[in-house]
Order: structure tokens, then sequence, then C-alpha cells
């Protein structure tokens, strides 16, 4: 009776944030009425700008505003090298090593049949075509080196070379279990040099 | 240069929410993009609908999409006993004690003199105004036992005294089915102390 009805609709919806519970999401939301209205609304502003802007890029999958992004129409960038990655989060961070000029494609999302994620879920046609195109020389599996990264990988290469392409991984510098997200720069710099051939 | 500016002002706006860092923001945008847009539009909706429609009950402070919140209205509350808390959260944990059946006033904060919010800043003339209105008989004072909520409490029992309503604490001691054993020492040399005379 005594809870109104719109602020256990927003109660509600904070929870469709990751990780946020009943009790996170209750204290949201009087934090946001009490203190902080002007960020809730920028905050609401903000979700219906991006989900009516953004979209996949055409080419690398990752988001933009436009049909391809900027990265991918750039000639600055070494189109015979695709690295691929399973979020947009490990492209900026193997952008910010200053140490890969060529094109991506981002997964979003990786084999996870925990989660009942199959390779069939990901949609990889675009990233086949691409790899296929005559102008791509060798693919690097940037996946994380988790279990599912690992399997994504496998998997990944298991299909590109049944193909004829050449596949390549980048360097287990990156720590046994961790996540590209929480690596230095050096040490990712390290990986992508240190890449070696996928042999079957 | 490559990301979007409507998922950078996402990820911006995001930080809105308390406890909520750089990481978390970029991790929450580009999961609500990419696994759930219908949750984040109905979040957005969510945030418009609860700032136009939430606003303070005119007599106990809480959020309420009417001038007077049902509670206050209701006729079965006894209007002669007023409990004062810090938040909403509290008034409900209180509530689902079904042990009170008196009114509330809710602080919407508390004295914190390391973030800067002095007495002045919690707006207590509704407050002053309700405990002298010749209705109430006894102002309950069940801030929490921090130092912040001590503080608090003893400011408003001086200020309430100062004008001659009848004020009390709720109790402090040992956890109902607790034991000794895990009991800080301070709670429980509070106990001792507040100890009552067991009658009959
Ligand atoms: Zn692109
Ligand atoms: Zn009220």
């Amino acid at each position: 009776m005594n809870t109104p009805s719109s602020l256990e609709s927003l109660i509600e919806a904070l929870r469709c944030l990751p990780g946020v519970g009943p009790k996170s999401a209750q204290r949201m939301a009087y934090y946001l009425l009490q203190h902080n209205r002007s960020g809730a609304q920028r905050l609401a502003e903000s979700l219906q700008l991006a989900l009516g802007a953004l979209r996949h890029c055409q080419r690398c999958n990752t988001f933009t505003e436009s049909e391809i992004c900027s990265r991918c129409l750039s000639h600055k960038r070494d189109g015979s090298l695709l690295c691929v990655v399973e979020t947009p989060v490990d492209m900026n961070m193997l952008e910010q090593t200053h140490a890969y000029a060529g094109l991506y494609y981002v997964l979003m999302g990786r084999v996870s049949p925990l989660d009942g994620i199959g390779a069939g879920e990901l949609h990889l046609e675009r990233l086949l075509a691409r790899a296929c195109d005559g102008v791509v020389r060798e693919v690097i599996i940037a996946t994380n080196y988790t279990n599912e990264g690992e399997a994504t990988a496998h998997y990944l290469s298991e299909l590109l070379r049944s193909r004829g392409v050449s596949v390549s991984r980048i360097a287990r510098g990156v720590p046994v279990g961790g996540e590209l997200e929480y690596v230095d720069a050096g040490t990712l710099a390290q990986a992508l040099r240190e890449r070696r051939p996928l042999v079957g």
C-alpha cells in the first residue's frame, strides 16, 4: 500500500543493471530522487539517445552511430590484419597499447555453454565473410584467456582454418584466467607482438 | 575519436548512480546495449515517470505521488506518536515489525559534519511544526546507532525538548536471538547500562 507505484517501478527497473540487486536498486532510487534529480534526468535522456542512435558497425560489429564506424573507414589502418575480440572494451584496451594498426571484429560475446551461448548465438557469418574477402591475410584471435575465451578461440580457429585463413592467437602474456580489461598496456602490447601461429 | 558520443554520454550519465565508477559504468552501458535494450528502455521511462510523479509528503516528508501520503491520511494510525527516521528504507523496516502504529517523519538524511551536512541542511521546520501541533504527545527518535545517527538524535532531542516536546530513543542492546558471545563489547556495555527492571 505504501510505496508509490512510480517509485516501485523505478526500483524494479534499476535491477536491469548488471550486479544490481533489490537492496542496491532501492538505495539508488532514493539517492537519485533525493540527491541527484538532474543526474537521473540526464541518465534517462542518455539511455533514450543511446538506444536510438547506436547500432552495430556493418564491418567490425562494434557500436557506432553510422553504418560503418570511423575506425573501419580509416585509411590509416592495415586492412590485412583482422583482430577478433569479445567486447568493445577489449578493443579499446588493445587500441590503448598503440601496438596494433589493423582492424577488428567484435564478437559481442563468447562461446559459453553454461550460459546457453553456443557458437550459433555469435552470428559469425559477417566475421567469416570479412576473413575470406581476399584483403585479410591474418586473423588474430584476441579473446580472453579464460575457459570461455579459449573455447571461443578454438572454435574460431577451426572454422577459419577450414576455410584456408591464416589464424594466430595473442601470446599468453595475458595471465591465465585473466581478462583483457584488467591487464596493463605493456603486457598487452607484448602479447600482441608475440602472437604465434595456431597449428592444428 | 572512436567512442560514439551517445555511448560516451551514456557511460558518463550512469556514473550518477551511487557506487558506480568509470569501469562499472562502461560495463553497464555495453551490457544494456547488447543484452537488455528493453530493460534500458524501461529504465529510461521509469526515471522520467518517477521524477515527474514523486514529491515529498507534506506531513511525513517521504516520497509520495500525492500532496499527503496514504499512511499520513490513514485513520488507523495513532497520531499522538511521531517516529523520526533517517530514510524511507528505515521507515519500511519499522513498518515490517508490525510493532508500531504511530506516524513518521523522514529526515531524508542525517547530521554529518564530514559530508558538510549540518542540522541546517535537514530543513527541520516541518518536523518542529508537526511535533508542536498539539496532537503529537511523544517523538520517538529512530535514527541509526552510528556516530552520525547519534549526533542527529542528540541535536533533535535538544531542539524538541527545548520546545517542551516529550522525546524518546529506540532501545539499544543485544539483538533478539543474539548470543552474548557474538555481540560486540560496546553493545554489551550499553545493554548492561540500560538494563531494565523485570516486572511480574
Ligand atoms: Zn567498424
Ligand atoms: Zn506522509
